[in-house]
């Protein structure tokens, strides 16, 4: 096999570099989560597809990647079932499981599982990867890691502000500057009782999400194709006009949906959260956006998008609260609200705005040049002894000349090298080279703890 | 559907605790692989299967789970290639993508395709799940994590004593107790030369790596089997049972293999690389166990294995030289070493010492009562305050009475709750009560930097 090795299209491979500025993203996110007293779980990637299939609509069961039965996959399908080649019917009889679409469904498949173990209200979060079989384009990925956190079992809106404060907090440490946009199903579902088309609040929510991407006269060419009435469609349209602040918005809205309960209780939870939010200081701007629906059906109560200001990228952050998740495996009652981070995103928008630069892109801190068997002894010594004091040491393996080995720390960013010279040994010191300034001394072999403190502090 | 839900046979979910304590042994393990100088890289979860097929001998093609093809996976198969049911074949031609099996072949898969990008020698970290479609059986899972070292682009057996410095490094860290044992590819090679045996060096490696598990005799009676000659086992049995330390079966192994080249090379790279742990401290005794061969076929010079002392649980460690790995996929002279550490014995081994013990159960250090919507604006602000100096916090979500929220602190292992009473407001303090001792005293809120310095000073 000499052609050049690949991956499947739409997954990728991480090089160190990447490595390292994506840990530094998910170790942001993850402090933050613990600081909000929210703790991990872990599920595994494959799913049975029981679990999988008929949540995320037909068009999500196709995206789905399955798993082909271990040994004869064939031995329980019948010589009519394979004749008939009906490959959608054979893929659920050959296949049992499949890999993860999301993390909510399968925290919602952990708690029904495990609700005996569960301290309510649960605070979770989970960072690990999903697969879609989606059309491969830039920036969408096969395989791509979701940063959610949901807390079940409490309908308090404090949750909601608690997600907000973490969005802020997450963003502000990214110096990522953005607009939370906020609404609420219920409000939706009195829009749609209010323009007298109760039944269709699908389609109108479909339909409406997509405002800022085709524009509003384009929403209203779907509303009708929809079958929505056209008196519906004209009552609806200072709706989506509405403006002014989060307070004049809701009042003038509260006015119009007065003979909808439900509209009412939507209302109610967005004067509620926008009131919490006013206790606190917060870096982003919170929007109230009447246009926001994320196309998901099982929010019931608040929606929440985020978005990078300044950079065009679609929403970086998002989520809201479901009633009835946990109830399609047999737990009703349950209320739950979560929102869950694209890290991709997140990288790709640092990268434009050049922030990794001030990230470490090497872990290792000094290379200890190599100068052959015979002063491998001390060298030995000297790396035992900066691995103790916590600095990150290699030594170069192979006996080269110095200035491979030179070449080798300069690609790998490696900020200082350590070598011998002259009579280095017999004067019990070293000699120290900082890669950026080219400057070089002498450190005393019983002076190391003193030199580390100085140039290392930040190690320990 | 209201039968409990469940996840496929072999897998796991991961509770609050497990991932704490999984967080603690991947996080040492990471920081010491950073110490020494190696760098992560991550893989896809699917690997083309023309990548894994016939890595792993017929018995490992048998494991991988493959990932059925999406669409019309049958588009390209004819009737008559459907109607002979060939499940091992047909499964070839509806499936391209596999779930990789180790981190070992994905890497050098990764070395060839990244081959300009790379710094040689290449050290490299990884540690993500793998997955095999083995029988599950106790401590054996069809999805778990791996944790790789290696280093690849250098021949130097510098690289070999460094790994198990990480060895003696990491397990001093956990406290566990361990023997390191080492053996030689050509060494073995130069024994079956010794023995007049060197056809058949695979089945002699395989029968001898059982020696521990099924005893000498055992070992002897499958070497006939295999149809080595009673001359030839006759003259391994002193070999086998050679004695004393390393230096002495050193010595007497190389007068042996006087006439073998390939025995001599091996010894010398015993020599050397014992030389080398001469020259520094390990906690760690290291053994050379000529009964060591780990079944595995490509590795080519040291063989190593770790196991913990006093606990019955098989390797905790193991790994080897491999000299061709990267050949298969075009690239050849590529020497390379590594080991990986297997987390979930790790986990089982720290787990029956009890050693977890120490470990943060909770990481919420303080629970904020709700004491309702009126003392809401106070708490919100003590809510910040904790936050912003990196105290984990939550505030119960819900206006419950305050045994509840004791009893959902209790249940957290919460070891602070944070509460209002009498004239608190009124006097800008807050009561703060220790879950363990009993303990409450009034904090004042002007003083709380003070408070968390005294009480979570651990924490910054």
């Amino acid at each position: 096999m000499s052609s050049k090795p690949s991956i499947p299209k739409g997954t990728r491979d991480f090089s160190t570099d990447e490595m390292l500025r994506r840990e530094y993203i998910f170790e942001t996110i993850k402090k933050v989560f613990r600081l909000y007293g929210y703790q991990p779980i872990e599920t595994p990637a494959m799913e049975n597809l029981t679990t999988l299939l008929g949540k995320y609509g037909d068009e999500g069961d196709k995206l789905l990647f399955r798993i082909l039965n271990s040994g004869d996959f064939l031995s329980s399908v019948s010589d009519d079932e394979l004749g008939k080649r009906e490959y959608g019917k054979l893929s659920s009889r050959i296949c049992e499981k499949g890999l993860r679409y999301d993390l909510t469904v399968p925290f919602a498949r952990y708690v029904v599982q495990h609700r005996d173990e569960i301290v309510f209200p649960f605070k979770r979060y989970q960072i690990q990867p999903v697969w879609r079989a989606d059309r491969p384009q830039k920036g969408r990925y096969r395989e791509f890691f979701q940063c959610d956190v949901d807390v079940v079992g409490s309908d308090s809106l404090l949750n909601e502000y608690e997600l907000i404060k973490i969005i802020d907090d997450i963003f502000k440490r990214f110096g990522i500057a953005t607009v939370v946009k906020i609404n609420n199903r219920k409000v939706l579902a009195g829009i749609a009782e209010y323009i007298g088309e109760s039944d269709r609040i699908l389609d109108i929510t479909v339909a409406i999400d997509k405002i800022d991407k085709i524009g509003i006269d384009a929403v209203n060419s779907e509303l009708r194709e929809k079958g929505v009435s056209s008196s519906a469609i004209k009552k609806l349209q200072p709706v989506l006009k509405l403006k002014g602040s989060n307070g004049t918005k809701l009042n003038t809205l509260e006015r119009r949906l007065i003979n909808s309960a439900i509209g009412k209780k939507g209302i109610d939870e967005l004067k509620k959260l926008f009131g919490y939010i006013k206790k606190t200081k917060l870096t982003t701007k919170v929007e109230l956006d009447l246009t926001l629906a994320r196309g998901l059906n099982y929010y019931t109560g608040a929606i929440i998008e985020v978005k990078a200001k300044d950079i065009e990228i679609g929403s970086i952050c998002g989520g809201g609260r479901y009633d009835n998740l946990t109830g399609v495996f047999g737990m009703e009652g349950v209320s739950g609200v979560g929102i869950s981070f694209g890290a991709d995103r997140i990288y790709d928008v640092l990268n434009q705005q050049n922030q990794f630069n001030e990230i470490k892109v090497s872990s290792t801190e000094v290379l200890l040049v190599n100068s052959g068997d015979n002063d491998l002894w001390y060298i030995l010594n000297i790396l035992d002894k900066l691995r103790n004091y916590n600095v990150s040491t290699e030594l170069y393996p192979d006996y080269a000349k110095i200035k491979k080995q030179k070449t080798y720390a300069g690609a790998k960013k490696i900020p200082f090298i350590i070598f011998l010279e002259g009579n280095d040994i017999a004067n019990n010191v070293f000699t120290i080279r900082n890669m950026t300034s080219g400057v070089e001394e002498k450190v005393k072999l019983s002076a190391i703890d003193l030199f580390v403190k100085e140039e290392f502090s930040s190690s320990s």
